[in-house]
């Protein structure tokens, strides 16, 4: 195998907030840390794809400080060393052109040889192979300066993508020269598009010499460039955080097509016939997922009678369908979807109203990830709430104290060793223990299986703000 | 207020198996024990609306085995006297006929000139001034002799009924003698009964002397006469119950319509306009309780974009739906339902095949009913379930053990007297307790207050029938 080019670096864009697949997706785990599609997150599904190519060294991620901390947590486990996949957390998305630019001068203060190569954390892609030949083939063109963009060939009139317009052909390479990027058509310019064999659908992965996608940035958003030079001088300073969210506080949302791909001369289009898809919303998945003979895709614990053509997912709890058609139905534990398909980008509105209506379950799952494993809320009532705690072995809650709560520990699997006020002791299944109000406390896994907690709470309030952390091991 | 005739009795047929209501009727939980329509069970509704016309003490209720335990503690609330409302119980459901026969033995051994009033548990009428009185004018007939079935005047061509030809009209009264019985017509044939005027709907409520019934039973169902001559015999000895089982099970499904009143030449109609409805299933919710102006019956927490002609149940968890039209969606805790409304019939072949693959969701809820209150099972696990109870004031559980489990108990609200062997103890909000395996228990609520408390059980075998009952305040 030839040894890696260390010049080239992938960066992932992974802001995405999570309301088109909703109630899977939310906004603390969006679409690109689930598995909607086979064994792993699209995330680390997307990370895997590329490590052909670019060392995991060389992988960047850029996403919200919000979801940053999550994040991590979620690539832990496929981590080989303590510095593979860097995090670039912006403090609010705007859009592609700043979390381009800003990955950019991260990547030229190690490099300025860089090349990205820019992806998506929430696309799917059937080719991997002929994925990974185009982008060399595109890497090739991008060491000369030029902007490469992946063209998807069209294989129906999409009236909900972009479009690119491409024109003469390097024989050698099969790349083009851009002649036009185009808005979403409507449906007899898609037809025609789609005939005339020159248009490609606009993917979302670029490949650019950093120092040419800085100076197309310095020739036409100049704004930004100027934003992008601050930080590039508070890199790792104290200040760096801090310069960030000022700049990111004045910068306007704007994509990179928009901002410099469709003014600049430098851009190439590289046909990718990669099976992509960008899986925009429930009804992409009949694009990329196996149908029963009836048509559907049917996942979890459901009963179906005659239903055709229909999307029905279902996590725990039973499901059972009669004679749908071009229906989706997701079913979470806090939350169930019920929706025709052909009005499946209103799923957002939902998530809208949600906000509106100040509930949380457009915000988290009923379990929630955490360094130590996890929780699940089993119920909450009137000054009581219930938990389970998973505890991976070796995991370590802070040590903590709630003002307003105690709490009862009662262990089903599992060795926990429990540390409350200056007494540590070992609390084994079928034992339970009790931590009073206002006291310091910690929770270990010292055993080699996973420890599993029944927590019941007790006060007069029970939100997850109420904690004050002594000692972390995950720095919180 | 004249004083109630003490000669007439009211029989109420209560043997559904909650099948077509599904997942909101169980088998343990059929229809007549929802609150569908309004403020109080199907059940308590039918009693309630006949207690104008016969006391509490007058009133039977026909089920079967199965159910009578939990039908009677479902009717404790209503009793005002001890012998209110006597449970009458099949051994397994045999369809009207043996129901009804068994009651008029039962009725006959009290009372020979008892004038049975047959009403069905689970109907809805919208009408109940004008139920009254024409009962009261179907008693007048029935004390003559006649076998007398209100007939509901049609309001559409519907095929899932069957229909009764109306003869000669009696000019006071307005009661006719019946021509014949015809079985669920096509829809054309629908149609030309809906136009003649002369067919009314048969609404399986019926109004007959014990001895007229008895005395068409005889000539027209030999067998089944004889089966309820050795049950007479048997009514209040010790072999009672053991009879009845062997009479029911060499009896045929037969139902009175069938057996008796199509043969028979003493059957009356009683023209009845009372907004009758036999709410067979979800799709006649459309005929009994309002919509909003997308056509939709609305209830719970459910957010909807645009859906219309649909009936959307939710019962605490969030339900979103887009864009449906005429579906039927009923969400429970642990499961749901959706379903195209003309498909609304096969719900049952839901149930069956729920049945077939060993489940419990067609059979319980989660919360299940106790006579000291409830529980609710929170979450089942390998070799841990969590329960909620809640019990009321004065409530008191059997002394039991169990042999595969432990409990551990945490009082989230009230005060819990627990006897654990020989000790007897009182625990408080926010205090826990400990019953080790095959340890004698018992626990109690004496205070005022709803007490909860969460168990947390730990063991190899967690099934509801690991339970040695040492003492039981209700007998089980």
């Amino acid at each position: 195998m030839q040894p890696l080019n260390k010049n080239i670096h992938a960066v992932i864009l992974a802001g995405g907030t999570g309301t088109r697949f909703w109630p899977l997706s939310r906004e603390r785990s969006p679409k690109q840390m689930l598995k909607i599609f086979g064994e792993d997150t699209m995330i680390r599904q997307t990370i895997k794809r590329i490590c052909g190519l670019v060392s995991e060294q060389n992988i960047s991620i850029v996403t919200n400080e919000r979801l940053a901390f999550d994040l991590n947590l979620h690539l832990e486990g496929i981590k080989r060393r303590k510095d593979d996949f860097k995090i670039i957390a912006e403090s609010i998305g705007r859009n592609t052109a700043p979390a381009i630019g800003l990955a950019a001068v991260y990547l030229k203060k190690n490099n300025p040889d860089s090349i990205m190569v820019v992806l998506s954390s929430d696309h799917s892609i059937g080719n991997e192979k002929a994925f990974i030949d185009v982008l060399k083939k595109a890497i090739k063109s991008a060491e000369k300066g030029n902007l490469v963009t992946l063209g998807v060939k069209p294989v129906r009139p999409e009236t909900g993508y972009g479009y690119i317009k491409a024109g003469v052909r390097n024989q050698k390479s099969g790349i083009r020269k851009v002649e036009k990027f185009t808005e979403k058509p409507d449906i007899k310019t898609a037809q025609r598009y789609l005939e005339s064999g020159n248009y490609f659908w606009n993917s979302g992965i670029f490949v650019w010499k950093v120092s040419a996608i800085l100076g197309e940035i310095k020739k036409y958003m100049p704004l930004l460039y100027s934003g992008l030079l601050k930080i590039e001088k508070a890199l790792a300073t104290k200040n760096e955080r801090k310069i960030i969210e000022e700049v990111y506080s004045e910068l306007e949302s704007q994509s990179i097509d928009y901002g410099v791909l469709e003014k600049s001369n430098k851009v190439m289009v590289a046909p990718a016939d990669i099976g992509w898809c960008d899986v925009g919303s429930w009804t992409a998945l009949d694009d990329v997922l196996p149908h029963d003979d009836n048509g559907n895709i049917i996942k979890g614990n459901v009963v179906d009678i005659a239903s055709k053509d229909s999307i029905i997912f279902s996590s725990d709890r039973l499901v059972a369908t009669i004679g749908l058609k071009n229906m989706v139905i997701v079913d979470t534990p806090d939350a169930t979807l019920v929706c025709e398909k052909h009005r499946a980008q209103d799923v957002k509105k939902i998530v809208d109203e949600l906000k509106r209506r100040g509930k949380e379950e457009h915000l988290i799952h009923k379990t929630v990830e955490r360094p130590w494993g996890a929780y699940t809320v089993l119920e909450c009532g009137d000054r009581y709430k219930i938990k389970r705690l998973a505890i991976k072995p070796g995991g370590r809650l802070s040590m903590q104290l709630h003002r307003h709560r105690s709490e009862h520990w009662v262990v089903v699997s599992g060795t926990a060793r429990v540390t409350k006020d200056t007494e540590v002791y070992d609390v084994h299944p079928n034992e339970s223990t009790y931590i009073p109000m206002s006291t310091k406390h910690r929770l270990e896994n010292i055993g080699k299986v996973l420890l599993q907690i029944i927590e019941v709470q007790n006060g007069e309030y029970l939100g997850e703000d109420d904690i004050e952390r002594i000692d972390d091991d995950y720095n919180r």
